[in-house]
């Protein structure tokens, strides 16, 4: 595949540069925002996002759950727009996630927590939008326009938020110099681009894949299983290991197209197995991994640079991103205007 | 397709008894444990499940939310087998559903929880289980034993079982009667059998779809794609429709299918809006619905018997049952023993 200037490109390349800033600029307010988290004795947390930042609520869930102690919920919408029945809010810390802050569904249940008096957070990449005026904190993207119609350079500045209010709430001393070393590992991850174009070519042709990971990076799986399909039309899904065991297992042929992201961490071990287990049914296994054991399982295989394990998402999503990118490249498609689908997706 | 006699029609077949059973037998349980939650202060759910049970606990979101103004949280339980960090669990009910009661990581949640003081509810078709015996209150799914792979009628018992203990929370005495009539209507809904059967061949060689729905009947969507995927190794898909069209709608192509579960209720006519967007895609469209205006949107339609809408997962699922068993049938596959998975599978 041949590099053209894509939009889509161009903001992938800008995401080292956005990730500095959201450490940089928003740690003071997370700080902030962490103090007043604590004042409300917020036992629990319920996350509204679609889409793309969905995922982000995926990777809060985890990040939350193992550094903070808390429950996440990932919200129902359409209790509050079809239903009309919010839950009862007492101690919740509400969080809408949304790059553009318009979908009105994502306004409409932090509203309802506004009412109710609960603590409610934006996380946009649009300061002046309905999401924004609606919440009593915000912790801004700092994107810049986010043109190309896929979600890229927003999706990591919506993890590194997340990562940055943990790292606050914690108040772990190491866990600010962590985030300070993830901007430079992003663009050595960057750096895979001319291998994942190798392989793309390779998957012309495939109709379906299947993307696996688990614990913190199954945000990873669930995002790129996504831009595959917004940008090359290929019906992918995203599993946890651990879910694909109970029944999907059974879907897997000889050379179906498996990725896995598999990071050393906590949840490593298990995941590997997992892995074995589908290359005894012959899948065809692609695995981005930071550990030579995982790389050993296939032909084709992407070394990732190695990060704590809860920052590991930011990095690992990179090899996804440009896959899906070539892919559409390769199979004639124009990634900046996916078919069908617009920037702005407003549900109710 | 003949029809043949297999285990899991046999299973499929005794739903109606089961579900009379768990409304007779679980009432005053039910009623029993809904004071119990009531005396605990209980703000918020907390699910743990995996598989078939998992979408159980779907159910449970937009049932517990829409009826009892509860928030559902879907526990992640790598995060007490793997990251050894549980939430901290103020005011919250901890329901485990499984139908072995023997996950290991299932359990973990609940021991978990219960060492934290919390209440703990287990679901499950296996009384003995250490699920049950870790969990304070217990509801059975009296399914008796299901010998084939794939969930069938304990899928439906769980649903009831959450029916059951939401209409006891709420209190309202119209909900009983309600659930007096969702057998009968499991009944009806089996006979749409030959039907079913007519349609399963037409679709001998589609390797992948869609299953498109929202609200209370995502989990429906949920749980018929995992049963394709599981008897008849099809690669397909459930979507909230909402979620479709952040995205995924740029994946779908002429021809495609996408079966549809459209009920009458407060989403319904959201979903229709949807359900036309994807046939300017032309998409084949597959509808199980009980509404006219629905059947017409495709000649591939099943209507479905009419019950009060957050009863209707528990009917709705029944076609799509019927259709992963005669798919399976048609392309020669064993549906009681399917491939690479097993009854019980533990995971940690």
């Amino acid at each position: 595949v041949e590099t053209v200037a894509t939009q889509t490109r161009h903001e992938i390349m800008e995401q080292p540069s956005v990730l500095g800033r959201v450490v940089d600029n928003n740690w003071p307010l997370a700080v902030e925002y962490a103090q007043a988290i604590r004042d409300a004795g917020v036992t629990n947390v319920l996350v509204a996002a679609r889409g793309t930042s969905d995922h982000a609520a995926t990777y809060a869930k985890y990040l939350f759950g193992a550094h903070n102690r808390l429950i996440v919920a990932q919200a129902a919408p359409s209790l509050y727009t079809y239903y009309h029945q919010s839950p009862r809010l007492d101690r919740t810390l509400v969080i809408g996630i949304s790059q553009s802050g318009v979908s009105p569904d994502i306004v409409e249940v932090l509203a309802d927590a506004r009412s109710q008096g609960a603590l409610t957070l934006a996380v946009t990449n649009s300061e002046n939008s309905p999401l924004a005026s609606t919440a009593s904190l915000v912790l801004p993207c700092l994107a810049g326009p986010e043109s190309a119609v896929a979600a890229t350079k927003t999706y990591t500045a919506e993890l590194a938020c997340m990562a940055v209010l943990s790292a606050a709430m914690e108040g772990a001393p190491e866990r600010r110099a962590e985030l300070e070393t993830m901007p430079g590992a992003v663009s050595e991850a960057l750096m895979l681009q001319p291998q994942v174009s190798q392989h793309a070519e390779r998957y012309r042709y495939m109709e379906s894949c299947v993307v696996l990971s688990r614990g913190f990076n199954f945000a990873t799986a669930q995002e790129i299983a996504l831009k595959a399909k917004e940008l090359a039309y290929v019906h992918t899904q995203a599993y946890s290991a651990a879910d694909f065991m109970h029944g999907p297992l059974a879907s897997l042929y000889e050379g179906f197209p498996l990725f896995a992201i598999v990071v050393s961490g906590a949840v490593y071990s298990t995941l590997y197995d997992s892995l074995k287990a589908t290359l005894e049914r012959q899948a065809e296994l692609i695995v981005l991994s930071d550990m030579d054991e995982a790389l050993r399982l296939s032909r084709h295989g992407l070394r990732i640079p190695r990060v704590p394990e809860w920052l590991s998402p930011i990095v690992a999503v990179i090899p996804g991103q440009w896959f899906a990118l070539d892919l559409a490249l390769t199979k004639g498609y124009d990634p900046d205007k996916p078919r069908a689908i617009h920037k702005v997706t407003e549900t109710r």
